[in-house]
């Protein structure tokens, strides 16, 4: 059984990782700034905010993790991309790691993004695809990284970099474009979208926490797309929603500018996460696609 | 006249860099623990510790510097390579910076290593050569300055990276080779030495402060060379050294290891801080040399 601090354990993906962690027993520790998770007999939650470098040394003093699952970051869709918080919690990130490295940690998994790839590549493998971040969040998670890296290598701790492609699922928050669309169609009001062509590598949280919870008890180590390693067209994924709410008719293809830059294709490349980690989707987009529509469904009838 | 805020003030390269930029009657504002400087009518001095976000942060609302020299670091010449107090300052830099654009800021510059680059290359340039940090030191450098870049790029600031090749001079750690051999020779003991067939980029620590301050006040922006551009061997070095003292049968070259890896050749590309900046030394090595000399005779004199 492991000692596992987890940060970012409220938001949309750390929700996931704790219950995939805490039901296989293992030691879990908290830190949050929320009120809405509640301790149970294997899991601890401390109220330490991660910008106090004297509280996350303190913290990780007394607790002295064997595991680390760092998810915490920015993500407030509308500002995230450039941001200066994001130099905070780069900050905050380094911090955290000297101070799992100075207290006995063993293994750590942090989120980063497939922001960090040069998207002119479409498919992004680990090892070939060159890095080009065009935002400064993802310079900053890409710096992390790197840091991370050296780190790993200077105090002989395992390492590994989680670079997420486009989470979508129960519990997003309600201007993500999964969230927009179908809170839109199930309230009878129209979604506009761009026109959609562009293809995209959308994965179902659950499975992306999977993804993480394995990655994390695994050797694997460096740079690992958390993606499906399927792209579907946003315009695909807007009629998919369309036909799962009855509301087809709702869906304005080409009536929006595309949320990110209007690159054809983003797609994880699978060797690592596939095929050195043994994982693979349980979730394909249509069944995701349905639990997150009932999902929103039940929220709005409350 | 400009609001400068310098830290590493009282460092080895800081001190220099201070005395030119009061000299230019700009006001200045240090950042520093040490209890070395005294305040002088266009000199303002700020016992902050640059590890207290929240002190950073409150200095930077008070003063408003319109320009930044950042220059503090870890460097402790046994240690600095691998230490985690790397961390801490990419961290504090990275929180100085955000304060810093928070609060009208307008041009920045901090200093970087070549460290950063991929020493296979012997000549480094800025645009061609590529980086490939052997340290966590170069690493967390380097992060800090994709930070810095795209930083500036979102906020709409001037920055420049000054990338110190190898610095000699008065005020030198005891421990740094120039100092350890100069020390050693003028108190009649032998110098252990490499065999010193490598070749090295040595700057005088008053041309590398002159660099500086001209990079400060200019617009050149991105990664810049702070070296002399020419390349001299270890063994030439420990010799002039001993032909100056007096003393050359005291270094023994072929006894140490080398302090740094072993590649034949470590040198600075001048086609930006020549090229674009206009600038050029005005100590050449043997004046530099001559200099750090009487230096030390006067210090191991008291």
């Amino acid at each position: 059984m492991a000692k596992v601090l987890i940060t970012g354990a409220a938001g949309f993906l750390g929700r996931h990782c704790l219950e995939l962690l805490v039901d296989e027993q293992h030691e879990v520790h908290v830190v949050t700034r929320s009120a809405t998770l509640s301790a149970r007999p294997n899991l601890h939650i401390h109220g330490v905010d991660l910008f106090e470098h004297a509280q996350v040394h303190e913290l990780l003093r007394t607790v002295r993790p064997s595991h680390l699952l760092h998810l915490a970051w920015v993500t407030a869709p509308a500002t995230y991309r450039d941001s200066l918080a994001n130099l905070d919690w780069l900050a905050a990130s380094v911090q955290l790691l000297r101070a799992f490295a100075e207290n006995g940690g063993q293994r750590v998994v942090m989120a980063g993004s497939c922001a960090e790839y040069d998207w002119a590549n479409g498919v992004c493998d680990e090892t070939t695809t060159p890095l080009h971040p065009g935002s400064l969040y993802g310079i900053c998670k890409n710096a992390l990284r790197e840091v991370l890296e050296g780190c790993a290598h200077c105090c002989e701790i395992s390492a590994a970099w989680g670079r997420i492609f486009y989470l979508y699922g129960p519990g997003e928050h309600p201007d993500r474009f999964v969230s927009y669309v179908t809170r839109s169609l199930l309230a009878g009001r129209s979604a506009r979208c761009s026109t959609g062509t562009q293809r995209r590598d959308y994965i179902y949280v659950k499975d992306a926490a999977r993804a993480f919870a394995m990655l994390l008890f695994s050797s694997v180590a460096g740079p690992v797309n958390i993606g499906s390693g399927a792209a579907v067209e946003v315009a695909t994924l807007a009629q998919t929603i369309g036909k799962l709410t009855g509301r087809p008719d709702l869906v304005l293809l080409g009536s929006a500018q595309p949320l990110s830059p209007e690159v054809p294709l983003v797609v994880s490349g699978q060797r690592r996460l596939g095929g050195e980690l043994g994982w693979s989707p349980e979730f394909p987009l249509e069944r995701g696609l349905t639990d997150t529509v009932a999902w929103w469904k039940q929220q709005l009838d409350r």
